[in-house]
């Protein structure tokens, strides 16, 4: 069988029944693998991103194809409630590349850590036939968010809004940019998705049963919390925030907006599970951060994730959600 | 200028003056990045693999090719004296490739990390034209050795043989490999180099002055040591360990066993800095875990490394080592 046919999820499958159980920490599975150290956990995550699979170089500039790649790692290690402490880079280089466009992604990307506290610290450099840029990034963690230990009854809220950078990438690949007039507002939020580590830090005080970052859509990511909880999240269709653009772009590209809002990928928001008593402070302290807060639904027995409309019925979409394995361009 | 006219040693130049500075920590220039902890140092490293480059899939088994980026990595901890911890995979897949092949080639590098205390704990995957393993080690170490710490007068010393996996792999490049009939055993390291993890947390008591791993070759990584510690080391030729099997290939090959001892990459052997007198008690302790060590030479006051003969005749070889960017295949 080929490994397109057996596919990502079916790998991740079995990786988690052959390597998840890893003495006192939690790895496969996680946004972030967890190792306990005489203080706290480490977070350790790793991202990789392949021109002609994650992006085309005519989408960004260099710059902002290394700062989207440590955003990736930096949100995941947000996802956690880790201090991000550095970043190892390998870089695959094809030969005909200029110099220059390293040079501009690799100090994006420097720069983009040390935003955070996240230093680059060294990496490996090698031939590839197509540019591919993986990187690490190690976090440190007092007292981490895991997905596994959310609690029936719990809240769950997400922070900013939704839709803007899956419905940015899609105008990309259907051409309809400069026919949007939201164009330029979409762009942003797909080329500079602020990593919430800041929000998370500033909530590590709060009881946050369970976290995960949405990067491969909402709908997708609140099931996948949900099932390692071994819950069943309940999502409000009415109540998703929409990012500014999205409903301009969704009524060009003739889709709703939640396919958007509730399925769309490469968000870097974050979705916390937490008692409805926590929730007003969770928002007050992010309101001091500019950074929304909204609840989209809760978490009851049962499993599987369900969107619902205004009238408590279902709403099937398209899709649920993006497979990192699948080819964007 | 395209990066191939660039290349990668002035990469990495450029990488050391905007990035080489990281507080109170090392980064981009030792084998394994080292950040302080509340307890010692986290030590990061990462190894690329990419087939065509590194590695062409009919020479190797896949559990080799995994294992094989599994011990670069914990090399590379070996030569910091860190604890392997964990390790993160990212692997670009091309479709094409049987499931089977990636489930061979993980389990094969999870089973090399766990022999030396390090779980495959996470990491990323995404579909590539080129098959690439991207791995990342993490370890911890009470007191690092560094490469910029070497004291003039101290004595060079090495572990192991030398020149084994540099002559299977020319051996291999000119499809010679039935006409040896060493080739088995070097055929075995280059397949299977053993990191030398355990060696090096056996003499973590000892006053190592400074070490570094010599997978780019005994001259060039000696060299790198010497630089970074601001002295010059000096390598006797008739001293150099050959591993067995080096010297029936080389005759085959028409080549000196120098160019592979003394300038042949893949090897995954420690050269270590260290004061005379600690170089009896150093060997007995190696001894007992069957690693050979061998006094090759010395650092004095200067610049640069030289090879000399039994004359003391400086030895020039077509090449000093290897650039990692440059492919094998």
């Amino acid at each position: 069988m080929l490994f397109s046919q057996w596919g990502e999820l079916a790998f991740h499958r079995w990786l988690e029944e052959r390597f998840g159980t890893v003495p006192r920490g939690r790895g496969i599975g996680e946004d972030a693998a967890l190792l306990p150290l005489a203080d706290g956990f480490l977070a350790l995550t790793s991202d990789a991103v392949v021109e002609g699979v994650h992006f085309r170089r005519e989408w960004f500039a260099w710059a902002e194809i290394g700062r989207r790649a440590a955003y990736a790692c930096l949100s995941d290690l947000a996802a956690v409630c880790a201090q991000p402490r550095g970043m190892l880079l390998s870089l695959g280089v094809p030969p005909d590349l200029p110099a220059e466009a390293v040079q501009e992604m690799v100090a994006g990307l420097a720069k983009a850590g040390e935003e955070f506290g996240a230093p680059l610290l060294g990496g490996d450099t090698t031939a590839a036939a197509a540019l591919f840029a993986d990187l690490m990034a190690v976090g440190h963690s007092q007292r981490p968010w895991w997905r596994t230990t959310a609690q029936a009854g719990d809240v769950l809220v997400v922070t900013g809004a939704l839709g803007g950078p899956a419905a940015a990438l899609e105008l990309l690949q259907a051409g309809r940019q400069t026919a949007c007039p939201a164009w330029p507002t979409l762009r942003a939020r797909l080329a500079t998705p602020t990593p919430r580590v800041r929000e998370a830090l500033a909530l590590a005080a709060l009881p946050v049963h369970a976290a995960i970052d949405i990067s491969d859509g909402l709908l997708l990511d609140a099931g996948r919390l949900a099932q390692a909880s071994g819950l069943r999240a309940v999502l409000r269709a009415e109540h998703l925030p929409t990012a500014p653009g999205v409903r301009e772009a969704a009524a060009l590209l003739g889709r709703s907006p939640l396919e958007f809002t509730a399925a769309g990928g490469e968000e870097y928001e974050l979705l916390l599970a937490l008692p409805a008593a926590a929730v007003a402070q969770a928002t007050q302290i992010l309101a001091a951060l500019s950074c929304a807060l909204t609840t989209v639904g809760h978490l009851e027995a049962g499993r599987g994730v369900v969107l619902l409309d205004a009238a408590g019925q279902e709403v099937v979409l398209p899709r649920a959600g993006w497979e990192h394995y699948a080819p964007v361009c």
